[in-house]
């Protein structure tokens, strides 16, 4: 079934392969009125660009979004936005091996078994040359919740292998390749990236996304909580194993006098919740923890089977990050823009006549 | 917008209050000529029942579920089946207290922000009390998995506080209380929760579910991912602050090369991606772990506000779980048989002519 | 796949039988603070119910709608509704024939073929009892649409057989059991009637459904537009084969010059258009028209096969209208007001802020 | 909220202004495996080219659809299919009167007050050039459905103005401008739009569109049926105003026993019902029936508003069909097409394991 889609009004779908003529997405239910033009969405998608450090993947895409519909003169109209992004960097690279081979912890095995055929080149639908689209939606989504709401959404790297980098100075975050809060550590990332080019191996991240200034009353009970689509959102990025939402796993060994947030007319006095409760947003800040593991695509060499199901030894070589996680803030941040944007668009939809209470 | 329906094909919709007249459900698209009566649904039910052990709480309520359509002579038909559970226990109790305060870190605080008007009896819609239905929907699933595929759903308490109870042994899981695989640990367990009764508090658990014998190819790509929709469920769940697959955030940490999972003639080699690559199922067995938060539901007194703004203090005695995450596995494992019931009848759609190959 | 399901931010979820024990239905996405009780949906389900003339169905049932949840001390929550009505005349019938037999006309052997096993007791799923709930939902949207925008939604008997009956008195409609709006045609349909009572046959019907005071902007471009889900609702409805909108197929013999709607600083000149342009709501008087054909359901035999494949003669005695399109009239209403709830949802999603300029 | 889709599994998403860069549209849920080249969409696409006749618009388009992804060495892989055509005959007119006008009967007046802002040029969204991506995403449909299950979806012009033009031929409407089956009023078709270009006046028309071999089974009971689904997709077409299924409006005053399909074991008697019984197709053929109504756009001045409200005269000259019925054939077609593919995958996916029986 179709699974392209994201959002129910706010609604993302998405089409394109790594190797294909480009990708694409029509972005649907933008409210009209909102100044939007392709520096908006060019910015968050030169942050997420292969090749815009040399920890990245050395695949060289200009990335160059075009609009091409549903912007007038400068505003959006209300209909829908279709965006493209040519591929113009597909080598026309020898992929008589990587055809027949199902590369380990790989989509190559699933597709190929789901669907009887796969393009190959370059991972097809499953690389991660797809979320390029999810940053140029994301940034529709972001720009309206800033500019209507006050809404800020950001993230940063809060740990790379061993090395946590608790978040000390969001001005550093946009000064450095590794989106690292923590000046203190960068050295430490580099070194553990140098040995990890040096031993062809890779390594797992954890990225933390915060958004700020969200107003009360966003997200459903039940079942489409607010906590249960960023959930979804984010578990959908390629090499995502675990989210957190506030304290997250660590809630597991808390008491509940330890974990619950209290209250006083000042305000709440702590924030284990990550800014939502019952599935609905507290007005607290939204943060949110996604684990990201290791690319496999590696240089030592390690056992998988070919199509035939004879037994191979695989090593990847060539342009590919040690570190996925670097580049998957910019992601993160879009696909939070993306749920809150729709959660708004929900809220207005049902309760967009009750006037919430100011209590702080 | 509406909130209370999970699934596209396989679609659950639930309504009920905690002290309303009667919980339900509408479960859609469940194939013809399934054998299904009212016990395959109560069985499930029971082991989620509150008081069923001296450490749940004492709420009774013989949740006999009813079904009302969509069954014909023992049958499921293919149209749409009515659930219904009354609420027999509704004590009249007095409300007058609890009725203008917003307990901390419970939902009390943002539904009355967002609709301007709740049902505080009990906390209304936003009870655990709601989970009654997922899990009589969620049997449903269950039973055509098994019984058409042979898939096998479980799970059991991973965690209790600071007690790891990492599963030993499936049998033990359905011979205590607390859903533990590892029978040396039972002591501690029930230590745990008489200190947390003596001391009026409550605790975090970690659950874990485990679905064997899914077959290759179920789940989409980029956003309907099996993992994503699962992330979706399981974040749905009350009191769940955290969601992984496989490994999940110790993956953060690993390199590529411990991390993938190789694999040869025999088959996989390992299984730290938890049996998803590419957001469809590998054929592997799939795990994922929740993080449930202790209930703010406690006796130890806390602040809070009231309606009008003014600070109070809360407590709460009576009928209360000490631990959630105990009556969490049947709800858990309830929310993957969904998922997984779903995403087959996806994969049935799209899919259904392709033949996997038999590698293994 | 699920399909008892209409609407999206006013979302619709039925189940039940005709013979079964209860028929239900889930109203999701009802904004909060409605004052609403179970006289307001009774109304209208006591102008839908069988036997409410001599001419419908002799069918004795109550009808009692129960609302089961989401209404609070007399006021919506905003969260979902549920509705029961319990089937108290099930008579006990002798279904042995029936039950081999697929009635000419009807659902039976659809049913039987697509999931190889169907409720055969007075039509299962299939039967126009089904429609009970959706007059029961269609009821809050009604309520909704009047009291918070003044929009009135009622329909009326346009034709039976030959006797075509303009409107020309709202009240006149409600003072007779046909629905009629000409009390000069009164006469020729009871004798109309009568003489089909006589020969043991039934005839179809047209009924119009009129809107008023429906703001400007609703429906969606491209292919939400109101017209189409206008169309889908009035079409899902039992026995209906087809539907207009405004002018209809008379519209295939007009001229440009005849048929558009010229504006003037006054307002619109005509209303070809039954209120709908692009797709979306214009202000004027929304018109739709639906044809319902003859039930099958008559004395007269008529040749058809068992689920054998053998020939055999069938004839219907017993309760049954001679013309089924008496009682779509509420139906109709019901369904209409579904779609423009949804619409006026949909629109304060993406267009809640932009204020229509008041031309006339 | 979102508009531009339609499907479930087999769903659609489309984009594109008459004057912007391009038109496309998102084709999610294809089935892998599928032959496909843009060859197979061009041949629908010439067939609804403005330009094909000299009485249809002039505007000259070469409508060269591109295939971005989704297919893959000739076969479709079961990922989403995006599709392009570009803008090539944006002839940059004056647009300074229409921009401040209400086209009469146009979406002009719906659009600005639905969203404050529109796209003047051309209609934007609302001009008719939005159904070609339908065509090129419907021509997908038609291509499994034939291939697959031997299904044949084809239309033709039923009446134009008071000229009906029955079906003697299915050969004889691919060989004349106006999808006529009946050569002997070809010469009334050419002389009625040889007066209306005289007369500056346009036409209303009739298409029907039927469906051969399709199995028995595909629809959903209740709100889903085959017959409100195609409803919805025929009338969101521009321009149509009525959608009848089998006899449609016929129905009104027939009897139950004239309008009854019999049954024998030779197969059905008559299809008055149009192929569905139930909302489910029966295995007879499908028919429907849309009405047109003629365009607005015409050269006879007639009176509207301006966007400040002044009443101002309007005339079109220029590039326009005088009957838009004519082209309506294969868009009908394509939205057939897409019904009936959503249908198959849904039923494959429910009752994909039921075996209908064989009566006939």
């Amino acid at each position: 079934m179709a699974g392209n889609s994201i959002g129910t009004l706010f609604k993302v779908t998405t089409f394109g392969e790594s190797h294909g003529l480009a990708l694409g997405c029509i972005v649907d239910g933008v409210p009209p009125g909102l100044d939007l033009c392709e520096d908006d969405l060019q910015k968050d998608l030169d942050r997420r660009k292969p090749g815009s450090s040399r920890y990245t993947t050395q695949r060289r895409e200009a990335d160059a979004v075009k609009i091409l519909s549903g912007v007038f003169e400068g505003k959006t109209t209300g209909t829908s936005i279709g965006l493209m992004i040519e591929n113009t960097d597909q080598r026309s690279q020898d992929y008589s091996r990587i055809k027949e081979i199902f590369r380990p912890s790989h989509a190559d095995y699933t597709y190929q078994q789901k669907y009887g055929i796969r393009d190959y080149r370059g991972g097809g639908r499953a690389s991660a040359r797809e979320t390029a689209m999810r940053v140029a939606a994301g940034s529709i989504a972001k720009k309206y919740l800033h500019d209507h709401l006050g809404i800020t959404i950001r993230g940063y790297l809060a740990q790379m292998g061993e090395v946590a980098c608790p978040l000390q100075d969001w001005q550093q975050v946009g000064q450095n390749p590794f989106f690292c809060g923590d000046e203190s550590k960068l050295d430490d990332l580099e070194q553990l990236l140098r040995s990890l080019k040096k031993s062809g191996d890779s390594i797992g991240a954890k990225v933390t996304i915060v958004a700020e200034n969200v107003p009360v009353g966003l997200g459903e009970p039940v079942f489409d909580r607010l906590d249960a689509d960023i959930a979804h959102a984010l578990m959908s990025i390629n090499a995502v194993k675990g989210v957190e939402i506030g304290d997250g796993f660590a809630a597991v060994s808390k008491r509940g006098s330890e974990n619950r947030d209290e209250i006083t007319s000042a305000g709440f006095r702590s924030n284990h919740a990550g800014g939502i409760l019952g599935g609905i947003s507290s007005g607290q800040t939204i943060t949110a923890n996604i684990a990201l593991k290791a690319t496999p695509s590696i240089e030592i060499a390690g056992q998988s089977i070919d199509i035939h199901g004879q037994t191979v030894e695989v090593s990847t070589h060539g342009r590919h990050d040690p570190c996925v996680g670097i580049r998957a803030v910019p992601i993160a941040e879009a696909m939070m823009a993306i749920v809150l944007m729709d959660h708004y668009l929900r809220y207005r939809a049902q309760c967009g006549d009750v006037q919430p209470k100011r209590y702080f």
